[in-house]
């Protein structure tokens, strides 16, 4: 397309829990034939977005990583924090903006559902009403968590709730202690304080931990066997136990 | 393959929100070979889920429609209504279970996500250790909705809760109340109670109303605007505001 004639789109596109041919037709579709292409990565890492579609992209594809500033160096209590992640997702912004009003298309390559608890979402809230946005929803990493259980989430009329580890330990237990079925994710270097709250909950007996949930590398344990350090691509199950006729 | 020479897995297939290609890839893949499929529907009525892979089957697929014996006749309370679906869960199992053994595959076509608030747990938990049973996960039918309202669901830190409207309505207002972002489904006949739920908590003004998300008729509306009488097919949203960098 000619610069000045189109205008293209943003496309943030749910690429699922890991799997290859867990994408959707939609997404799948749209990865293969992009021309340009971005995803978020820590500085110096491959990246988990770009490392799920590996061997689909054109030949001739234009790659733009956007790696974040700062991941765990600051803590998010620091104002430094949120003011230097907010410059970076405007800078991003910009330059997606710059390829759009060119006339080219961008998929930004999301883990899981752009928008539940992605980064996408805050390039979205700056481009959106200035620049077409379309999003594709993925298969979230909760339901590769789940599925790779063998076992169901929520039966019936049970409650589920989503939490991060990343809230206060009291928070996190009173949480657990209230819902039918859990989910936490953000674990990381939160496990021993995520441990202590189950515990505290009385829910140790129920409680999995699955990592790398639908990639090479997926682990499903009981949490009171688990290590202490876990990727941060792990997530916390509790099923329900709702009615089941 | 031969009668007594293997047996077939049954493949619980997640079809996602309701677009055909909002099917994962393996689904897709899955969906377009089988020589059995098999479905949920309400007697006399297409099916939702053979609706979305409508065009999508081989010419010589052999469908079993598994017609539920009773929906909303008999109210949950009732022992009969349990007694009732199990029989049938049993009988589709035991259905798929002969299938199987005369060495066939069957794709059980599931809405949404299989694990999550679906019927093909029931077929599962009759099967599973007995039968090769395989699940693929899809996308969930709140994230169609979510993605339908152009709004990420959660940010941040945000809590999220997922409840069905058939809870009693102070339990849902307390949950309503309690949490940062909120998905509800079962909706159905119960919108006037938990419309009387959703202001009791304050949130009103924050509510949105999904209408078959991701599918042809897609209808999003400010819940203080709905009609009284909505679809089974509909979800009711508050977005979290958590942390935005």
């Amino acid at each position: 397309m000619n610069a000045g004639t189109n205008i293209g789109t943003i496309h943030g596109v749910g690429l699922g829990p890991g799997a290859a041919d867990l994408l959707s037709v939609r997404a799948d579709r749209l990865v293969r034939t992009a021309h340009h292409v971005a995803y978020f990565r820590k500085a110096g890492r491959p990246g988990q977005a770009r490392r799920i579609v590996e061997g689909m992209l054109r030949a001739d594809v234009i790659e733009f990583p956007m790696e974040y500033p700062v991941t765990t160096e600051i803590p998010v209590s620091d104002p430094r924090y949120n003011a230097c992640l907010s410059a970076f997702y405007t800078h991003c912004s910009e330059r997606l903006a710059a390829i759009s009003q060119q006339g080219e298309d961008v998929v930004v390559l999301c883990e899981g559902d752009p928008f539940f608890y992605g980064s996408f979402m805050h390039l979205h809230a700056r481009l959106s009403g200035r620049i077409p946005v379309e999003v594709v929803p993925g298969i979230t990493g909760m339901s590769g968590a789940w599925t790779a259980t063998d076992l169901p989430i929520t039966w019936g009329d049970d409650v589920m709730t989503v939490v991060m580890a990343t809230l206060p330990e009291a928070e996190l237990a009173r949480r657990i202690r209230e819902t039918d079925a859990l989910v936490v994710m953000k674990i990381g270097r939160n496990l021993p304080k995520l441990r202590r709250a189950v515990a505290a909950a009385g829910r140790m007996d129920a409680a999995w931990l699955v990592e790398h949930a639908a990639m090479p590398g997926q682990r499903v344990t009981m949490l009171a066997e688990a290590e202490a350090v876990t990727p941060y691509f792990s997530i916390l199950l509790i099923h329900g136990q709702g009615r089941r006729p």
